[in-house]
């Protein structure tokens, strides 16, 4: 863990405040204590800091107050609803005004584009941000943030957001492409989630525990990498290649699993909706091609 | 690569018969080839032995033929449906009297226990099997195999078997374990997969690139080993800890997955359907708990 003397002793000084005390924002005022900053902190609802104000946290009596005690504040709450419930409350703009907000708050790219408008337009310097990892990655080197808005705001919090730990990526000036990269890659997790727990239930039904399975789903997680690269190239260069797993053997497969979720009163809702999707893209005349496929039936308009 | 003759020198002259040549049977012929042992073949719309016939495999005029010149015969075709289409066929029954076969097809459990009451019934040896790996890492170190059916059956072709490399497990001595195991893993593949090709639409749509996101993509790959074996836990011990990650949260990131893309017209079924049941534990009062809660809902009779 890099404390913040190690990444800038220009700004031992530093403060930082952390808007949202979920196991998310307590994570990031967690990893600025550790790192050395003088951290404040502010949640909706109070008791969240508790821990925090003993590590040396500084409370505060509200969100205003909590802003105007550093250059940056960053923001971790549950979406844009919320997050711009606090910060578009006249005191929290007014203190604001000249500071910079880092949103590391979850949501659409549109969200973003209309905060960093709303920002502009109230003199607030807006970065938004995401967060790809889990709260247990925070200050350590496996945290993975993206960022996007203005190039020089970046460089200039850098260092403050270097103090987390982990793999920071500035992917542009265009606001919107931290959430739009974010909401891709939650699409993966999430979805990949719901086949794990989907799995888990299928295969209990079958008389297989959790713990059986996990290894051998962890051989499947272990082969995804390679082919996210291989299909990859195939959706850039709209090759779509069934070679060695035409998209009908997809289909079989995934109607199995339909047919032997439904046969033990599992709902396969998931996995229905995948097959629908496989069996357009076979019913268009595409049989032959991979499942790569499918995201050129989805881009239609 | 292991020749036959490393593992089992006895069984030197051993002969395999592989009926169904699509990617996958075509592997398995090429590795059995490869690993020195006489391989005979078959598939059902023919030319498909061209490449294996130059190698030195045994062509077959019929199914019969073919697998009357081995003792154990491996199939693999599509389905079920493909698999006891060949082997159900009068003149194969017979030939396949006192023989074994190692069906390597995907199907459900149910049927794979058919099959096996269909094989104990006419004199047939038989073991259920599956290949959770694709055809690229046939005879290689990174095929995974998976059988179920009578141990003894298992060691007596093990020698064989092996000599297509990779990882072999039998699962047991009941017969649709093996396609439990690999439907509840494809579940997870196909799923996840589903997720994938969805991100890439996603991301097109926000003009990032499929081997843009690639990279990222791995990222959250890797996330998954980790996480399965957690939550594996927290299933079979029913604790479903949302801590540091309530399924409330994931809602969120799931509904912005569905309006960011339905704004960009991107169907969102699969999303939609995996959010579904996450609001359903949430409107079950169990909003605190993590996402594993929906096994629980699954498995509801
Ligand atoms: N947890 C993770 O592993 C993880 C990983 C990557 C990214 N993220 C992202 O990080 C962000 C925070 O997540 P989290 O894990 O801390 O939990 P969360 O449940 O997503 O958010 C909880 C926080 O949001 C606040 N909040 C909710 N509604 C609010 C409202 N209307 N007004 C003001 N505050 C409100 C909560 O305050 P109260 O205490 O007052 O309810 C609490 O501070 C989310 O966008 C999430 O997607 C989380
Ligand atoms: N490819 C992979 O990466 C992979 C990985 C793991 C497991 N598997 C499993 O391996 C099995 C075979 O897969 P595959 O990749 O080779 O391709 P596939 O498209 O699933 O199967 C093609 C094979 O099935 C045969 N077939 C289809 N319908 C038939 C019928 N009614 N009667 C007789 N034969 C029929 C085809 O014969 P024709 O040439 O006459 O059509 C061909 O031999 C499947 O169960 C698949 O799930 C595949």
């Amino acid at each position: 863990m890099p404390t913040y003397s190690d990444t800038d002793q220009s700004a031992l000084t530093a403060t930082v405040t952390v808007l949202g005390l979920g196991p998310m924002g307590r994570a990031l005022a967690d990893a600025f204590l550790d790192a050395g900053l003088r951290t404040t902190v502010w949640n909706r609802t109070p008791g969240k800091d508790q821990e925090l104000l003993a590590r040396g946290a500084t409370g505060a009596a509200s969100a205003a107050e909590a802003v105007a005690a550093s250059g940056l504040t960053v923001v971790c709450v549950v979406n844009y609803d919320a997050a711009d419930g606090i910060l578009r409350d006249a005191a929290v703009t007014d203190a604001l005004k000249g500071r910079t907000v880092v949103n590391l708050t979850a949501d659409t790219p549109d969200r973003a584009r209309q905060a960093a408008d709303w920002a502009a337009a109230h003199g607030i310097r807006y970065l938004d941000g995401a967060i790809m990892t889990p709260t247990t990655t925070i200050g350590t080197p496996h945290g993975v943030f993206l960022y996007s808005g203005p190039d020089d705001l970046y460089q200039e919090h850098r260092p403050v957001l270097d103090a987390l730990d982990g793999t920071h990526t500035h992917l542009g000036e265009d606001v919107g492409r931290a959430a739009a990269h974010d909401i891709a890659l939650l699409d993966i997790f999430w979805t990949s989630m719901a086949g794990y727990v989907h799995a888990l239930a299928l295969a209990r039904a079958e008389g297989i525990t959790a713990r059986e399975l996990a290894p051998f789903a962890q051989g499947i997680a272990a082969i995804l990498p390679p082919l996210f690269e291989e299909w990859a190239d195939d959706v850039d260069n709209g090759t779509y290649s069934g070679e060695g797993n035409p998209i009908t053997s997809g289909v079989s497969s995934m109607s199995h699993i339909v047919h032997a979720s439904e046969a033990h009163g599992i709902d396969a809702s998931v996995m229905r909706a995948a097959e629908g999707l496989a069996r357009r893209v076979v019913g268009l005349g595409h049989g032959e091609d991979g499942f790569t496929r499918v995201t050129e039936l989805l881009g239609r308009r």
